[in-house]
């Protein structure tokens, strides 16, 4: 047996001892306990080996068995849904799951909210090792609690914590945990129509070292939002900035994965399009000007064709693309319409679906012979944002809403998800949280 | 007056209690007190007025003069220089400053080194606006403490900070904080040759608030490191994997610019590299494969021309390029070689200097032709670390590097740099810190 091996029953025992740790911290601090999830890890201990055998037993499975609850002895009262502001306000609780490279995932816990403490030379604050999702908990008509096709995101978090080398997690753990959360923060879940309970499941790498390297720390934690809806006085259509200037993605690069690092640069372009007039970035890509995205939203756009069908148009997932779980709910709707499987009255009976590439050469030549129907953005957040201008290259161009600022498509592919999501439909995509 | 300007008097004194409690806390908490610096603003603070008359002040600037230092009272004994790994021990100090975007800069402290606390729904965990320095403090001959053109670092913290919508500030402040910092720790500088104190500025946003915009509340910090040198037992060449599926940066990203974001996702290619038997990837870009730069190194690379000339040659800083400081030192040191302004013996007496793009097809035809030189990343860290294969579409380039593992150029600028850093030659790069 080598002396890495002779090492490990200590090693062990500290690990079991700082589970107890934490238990015993759960129990003595209900209120504003922090946790250091910070520590300093050597090579040397990211092997797990049975400390009889000296075989390799593998980390530690994330695990929603052996979740801890530590409820908080002073709740919050919800703030009214009519003052809510868009990720400004936390339920009372949230999970919280470190992970270690030599152990594997600790036992998750819920307890309070409450913030996190971190050392300074955390990777996270250097070298953004993040990433996230953004899901909602509805209150369906039957006062119910719904989750929108949960498995989507938890394949999505998986791919890109595999692309930051942070660890992966067995996604129904993952929901089963988030599920338990939810129950225990039904009392945040608005229930006015169009309200929801925002999540915010979130991975980052915590090592407390600054070498460039894979983390042997990390933290998988998840906090909750009540908000409002998106259009509280109809649609509001938005005006895009379409500058070439600006590049959010690239071959080869990290667009498809929804990581943290992804974010903060599209804020500056945000402002500069404000300050000339538009709400939003039109995400263009290479030579040909391609649309990719709008602002953090998938990206559609509605042609009629010479033949005269109406094609629904959206870039395909080529590496710059962010794979969208409404934009691939807006596609299914789509086909299942085409194919017969579930015909909608609302959307046109010659509809022809089409991941693919789109210019804004084509985009001007469509506008300019009237065949430019709509354009949205699709989203969690507002599931579709109409469109109505796109700034390009010195002069706009306008895009058709209707008269209550939404188009045909736009409004059908709102209203189906809508339906879904609140159990107006029954529909695989909506998962009931039982009483947990 | 406007009801805006009404409540400012209540904001401001808000604002000077706030510092006057940071104090109090310093006082009261020697040892592992706590900084909360997330705090939710909302958009109507985003002013900054006169009380009496309305009249719009301006924000706080960062104010060296305006620094609070609290001494640990429990030093730590700086651990012994052979055992040193790179940014894993940290000196007894560290500097922060808050900022909030209705006041500006708070006072700058110099504190105990301690974990930082941040909510977390705090938007440096969810999109990443973080940014970061790396710069190095040397005990030169006469045991006096020497800084290495932190100018350059500070101009380059500014021009990430405006790119990430975070707050900018006046160079030669935080330069005067880094010294009263590095003065405090100097017992953290090891003085065998060779060996330094790391220091790390970084920069985050920390508002509580999911929303994606500009932060309200950021935290700029220094943490330092006493790290070893880079080559303990002489030069150790690098192999490079240029897989030119994996692209760093792109024309209208933001590879130029030394955010947090750009580090986490080279970690996954480096790890495949590593299970290929190289070292490093080398990235390039576009359908000619051009050179880029190597992991988180400036490239150079060293051809012999159809003349005889030698020429040093890198990527030019087309939005692509760190414009790293070691990277500019070199070109300044071969500028002024050829130009006779600083002649050095160990230069070729013909050398010629390019910043211009260089492809892989390029480097393969030189070598054929016997024409590579040689190849070298630079760095703050190594200053300058050899390359002597480099893996291509299946098989391997060679590159000289001599019988001590560095070619003639690369050993040339390493000693001309360490001879500046250690004051050993008197040159404007190198800044004394006077005892504070």
């Amino acid at each position: 047996m080598s002396a890495l091996h002779r090492s490990l029953p200590s090693l062990r025992s500290a690990v079991t001892s700082r589970s107890s740790s934490l238990r015993k911290a759960l129990q003595d601090a209900p209120h504003h306990h922090q946790y250091r999830f910070a520590s300093r890890t050597t090579p040397a201990q990211h092997v797990r080996s049975d400390p009889m055998t000296g075989e390799f037993i593998g980390l530690k499975e994330l695990d929603a068995r052996s979740l801890l609850i530590q409820k908080t002895q002073s709740p919050k009262k919800p703030p009214p849904s009519q003052s809510l502001v868009f990720g400004a306000n936390f339920s009372d609780h949230m999970l919280s799951v470190p992970w270690n490279s030599a152990t594997g995932w600790s036992a998750p816990t819920i307890h309070p909210y409450s913030p996190l403490q971190l050392d300074p030379s955390a990777v996270i604050f250097h070298y953004a090792p993040s990433l996230f999702e953004g899901m909602k908990a509805y209150k369906d008509v039957n006062g119910k609690v719904r989750l929108f096709r949960p498995d989507m995101n938890m394949k999505r978090m998986n791919t890109s914590a595999d692309r930051l080398a942070l660890p992966t997690f067995e996604g129904e753990q993952l929901i089963t945990l988030i599920k338990k959360l939810v129950s225990l923060d039904k009392a945040w879940i608005p229930s006015e129509p169009g309200h929801s309970l925002y999540i915010r499941p979130t991975l980052i790498g915590t090592q407390a070292a600054l070498g460039v390297g894979a983390t042997t720390d990390a933290l998988l934690f998840v906090i909750s939002s009540p908000v409002g809806p998106y259009y509280k006085t109809g649609f509001k259509p938005v005006a895009l900035d379409a500058d070439p200037s600006r590049v959010r993605a690239w071959p080869g690069g990290v667009g498809q994965f929804k990581l943290g690092g992804n974010y903060a640069p599209g804020i500056k372009p945000q402002m500069e399009a404000a300050k000339k007039g538009y709400q939003q970035n039109l995400w263009l890509f290479g030579d040909q000007h391609l649309l990719t995205e709008v602002g953090t939203m998938n990206l559609f756009v509605v042609l009629k064709n010479a033949d005269g069908s109406i094609e629904l148009v959206t870039p395909p997932l080529n590496g710059m693309i962010l794979p969208g779980v409404t934009r691939d709910s807006i596609l299914g709707i789509a086909r299942d319409h085409v194919s017969g499987e579930s015909r909608l009255d609302d959307l046109p009976a010659n509809l022809v679906v089409s991941e693919r590439e789109i210019s804004m050469g084509e985009v001007i030549k469509a506008s300019e012979e009237g065949r430019l129907v709509e354009m949205f953005g699709a989203g969690t957040a507002a599931v579709v944002s109409p469109v109505d201008r796109v700034g390009y290259q010195g002069s706009d161009i306008h895009i058709p809403v209707g008269s209550d600022g939404a188009g045909e498509i736009a409004k059908a592919m709102l209203k189906r998800i809508s339906d879904i999501q609140l159990g107006r439909v029954e529909h695989p995509w909506s998962v009931v949280v039982e009483d947990l």
